[in-house]
C-alpha cells in the first residue's frame, strides 16, 4: 500500500502517488491520445512525453484545438531565483525548449527577484537580482533562441508587471490568496500581491499583441496551484485561461522519497555548477542502489532498477530509449553492478554539465537580447 | 457637551473636536511657540497658520531643528484621484505652495490612479488615469513652480514606485495593514500591497539623491493614519520618519458638522470646475446661516457668525485679516444681512474659480514638466 504523501509548492513528502496526486489537484492525465497529439504536429515525441516524465495538464486538449484551427500559443515558466540552480530545476526547461523548437512558440520566462526578497528574511533585493541574472543565464546555457525567448527578471520589468498586476489583483480577495498560498496575517504585504505578479505573464502574450493568445505553463506538478488564481482571473479579464503541462519530481539522489531539493538533501543535490569529481562523490556516496549486497549475489538475482536513484536519474538524462533499456536489462540481469550503473550516470551528468557551464559562460554577453526591461 | 464624532481616512461624522483628536490621533497641537518658528525662517504667516486652520502636527520640531542645522527638507501631499475636485481638496494645497516659496523646497505630488483603481468597483484604470491628469491640473493651476514640484500619477512612476515598495512592504504585516486601513479577507490583494505604495514618496527625496532628507506631509487630520505605516517603517529602512501638519476640514455648507464631501453632500459641494452661477445657486441654497429669522431680529440682535457656514468658509478663503474681522463684527451686529454675507462669498469663491479654471487651461502644455515618468 502506497504511504502518506504530501504535495504543496513549499512542501514534497514521502513517495509521491501521481495518479492520486491527479485527482488531488484536479488536473488530467497527459493520455496516449493526447500524447499521439502532439506528435502529430512535432512529428517525433520527446523522451520525457514518451517515459511519462510529462504526466499530467490542464487544458492542453484545449489548447491544441485551438492549435488546430490556425490559433499560436506561448510559452511560459519562470524561476523563484536562488544561488543554486540544480538538476531538478532544469528538467522543465530541457523540455521546455523542445516545445518551443517543435511548435515555434515564443517563451516567457519570469525570474521572480521580488519575490524572493520578499519571502526570504535574509535576502537583500540586490541579492536576489543578481542571482535571478545568474539563473537566466543557467536558461539561456539550454540553447534558447533570443528572438522568441523573453526573460523577465521581475525589478527590471516591474512597471508592465504592475499596471497588469493591479488589473488582475482588483479580482483576486485577500480570502482567495490565504486559501491557495497559505498567507497568514504575519505574512507581509508584498506577498500578499505577489500572486498577481506571477499571474501577469500568463496574460503577458495577449496584452503586447492585444490578440487573445493561450499560455502554456510547462513546469514540475507542485506549482500547479500557483496559477489557480490566474485561472480563476483569466475569464474575467477576458484572456484565454493558462494550459499546464506537468512533471513529475527529478527523484532525491537518495531514494524515491520526496523530490530532489536543497532544503531537505542539501549534501545530495547535484548543482550545475558542480564539477566532475563533486559529481562523481555525489553519485558515489549518496545515490541509493537497487543492487544486492554482494556481488555474487548481484550477479545471480540482479538488481532492481525500478527503485535504483542512477537508473532513475537516467530516464531523466539518457534521451537513447536503446541505452536506457540495456541499461535496464544488464542491471536487472545482474551483468550490470551498481557501481557501473552509478558511472554511468556520472559520466552522463559529467557530459551534460561540461557542455553546460561552457555554454553558461557564452551566455553572458547574449543576456542582454533575452532581458525584457521597461 | 460636544456630541460625539468620527474621524477616519474613510468617515468624518459629527462636530469635530479637534483638541480631542489630537489626543486620539497622537499627534501634536501646532504650538504658539512653534508657529513663531516657522515665522521666525519665513518672513510671515500664511493666514492658514494666523487662524489656526493648520492646528496640529508630527515632527514638525524635528524637522525645524534639522532646517536649523541647515538640512534641507521636501515637501509631499496627494491625491486619489476622481472626476472631482472640490475646494475641500484644495486646502491643503493652496499651504503647501506657500510652504514652497517660502522654505524653497521641492514637492512631490502622489497621484494614486492605481489605488483609486483598485478600491472602486466601477471604475477602470484608463479612467483613474484620466482623472489623475485632470487632477494634477488642478493642482498646477494653483502656481506651482515645475521645477520643484514633481507629479506622481503612480502606473507613470510604478517601476521606481513598486521596485521601493517592496522594501516597505518587507517590513509591514497583512496584521498592521488591517489594523491601519482597515482592510478584511474580503480586500483585494492590490490594496494590501498599495500602503507600500503610498509610502514611497516619503522616502522618494533619500532615494533619488542618496542623502536622507526627511519629508513634511501637509494635508486634512483625517489622512494622518495613513502614513502611520511610514513613520513606523522609516528607521527600520534608514530614513528620516516623515513629518506631517495637518489642517482642519473645510465644513460642509450645510453646516458645522462633518466635512465636505462628494460622498455625503454632493448637491452642496463646490467643485472647481463650477461656474459663476452655480456656486451662487450652491451658496444661497445651501450655506447653513446663523442669522435670525426676520431682517428685524438680524439688525437688532445680530447673527452668529461662529456656526455661519459663508463667514467659515471666509475664514479659509479671505487672506486679509482686517476685511475678515470686519465682516466678522458687522455680522455680529446686525449690520451685515444674511443674505449679503453670502454675497460676500459667492464674489470670493467665484473671483478665485475664474482665475483658477483659467490657469487650469494654461497648465494643460505645462502638465509634460511636472510629472515623473520611468
Amino acid at each position: 500500500m502506497a504511504e502518506d504523501f504530501v504535495v504543496t509548492p513549499w512542501e514534497v513528502q514521502g513517495e509521491v502517488d501521481y495518479n492520486k496526486l491527479i485527482k488531488q489537484f484536479g488536473t488530467k492525465p497527459l493520455t496516449e491520445s493526447i500524447i499521439k497529439r502532439i506528435e502529430k504536429h512535432t512529428g517525433e515525441l520527446h523522451y520525457m512525453l514518451r517515459r511519462k516524465i510529462f504526466f499530467s495538464h490542464r487544458d492542453l486538449d484545449v489548447l491544441l484545438n485551438d492549435y488546430e484551427k490556425g490559433k499560436k500559443f506561448a510559452l511560459y515558466t519562470g524561476r523563484g531565483p536562488s544561488g543554486n540552480t540544480h538538476l531538478g530545476h532544469i528538467i522543465p526547461w530541457i523540455f521546455t525548449k523542445w516545445l518551443q523548437d517543435k511548435f515555434d512558440v515564443p517563451l516567457y520566462f519570469q525570474i521572480t527577484d521580488d519575490e524572493k526578497f520578499l519571502c526570504k528574511p535574509n535576502l537583500t533585493l540586490k541579492q536576489t537580482h543578481e542571482m535571478g541574472y545568474d539563473n537566466a543565464l543557467e536558461l539561456i546555457a539550454l540553447g534558447f533562441d533570443h528572438k522568441k525567448t523573453f526573460i523577465i527578471v521581475d525589478t527590471d520589468y516591474s512597471k508592465t508587471l504592475y499596471n497588469n498586476a493591479i488589473k488582475v489583483a482588483k479580482k483576486v480577495t485577500a480570502s482567495n490568496a490565504r486559501a491557495v498560498f497559505g498567507f497568514t496575517n504575519e505574512t507581509n504585504i508584498g506577498m500578499y500581491l505577489w500572486p498577481a505578479m506571477q499571474a501577469v505573464p500568463c496574460f503577458l502574450p495577449s496584452i503586447l499583441t492585444g490578440e487573445k493568445i493561450r499560455t502554456l505553463i510547462p513546469a514540475a506538478i507542485d506549482q500547479d496551484p500557483y496559477w489557480r488564481i490566474a485561472r480563476d482571473v483569466a475569464p474575467k479579464l477576458g484572456y484565454p485561461k493558462t494550459a499546464a503541462i506537468h512533471n513529475v519530481f527529478l527523484p532525491s539522489l537518495t531514494g524515491p522519497r520526496g523530490k530532489m531539493s536543497t532544503s531537505t538533501n542539501m549534501e545530495s543535490t547535484i548543482f550545475t555548477t558542480d564539477d566532475e569529481k563533486t559529481v562523481r562523490k555525489k553519485v558515489m556516496k549518496y545515490a541509493f542502489s537497487g543492487g544486492k549486497d554482494t556481488v555474487e549475489e548481484h550477479r545471480k538475482h540482479g538488481g532492481n532498477p525500478d527503485i535504483d536513484s542512477s537508473y532513475q536519474w537516467l530516464r531523466f538524462f539518457e534521451e537513447d530509449d536503446k541505452k536506457l533499456k540495456k541499461i535496464y536489462e544488464d542491471y536487472k540481469s545482474g551483468g550490470l553492478l551498481s557501481g557501473e550503473l552509478k558511472q554511468i550516470l556520472v559520466d552522463k551528468l559529467n557530459n551534460f554539465l561540461a557542455k553546460h557551464q561552457k555554454n553558461k559562460e557564452k551566455a553572458r554577453d547574449k543576456l542582454d537580447k533575452f532581458l525584457l526591461k521597461d
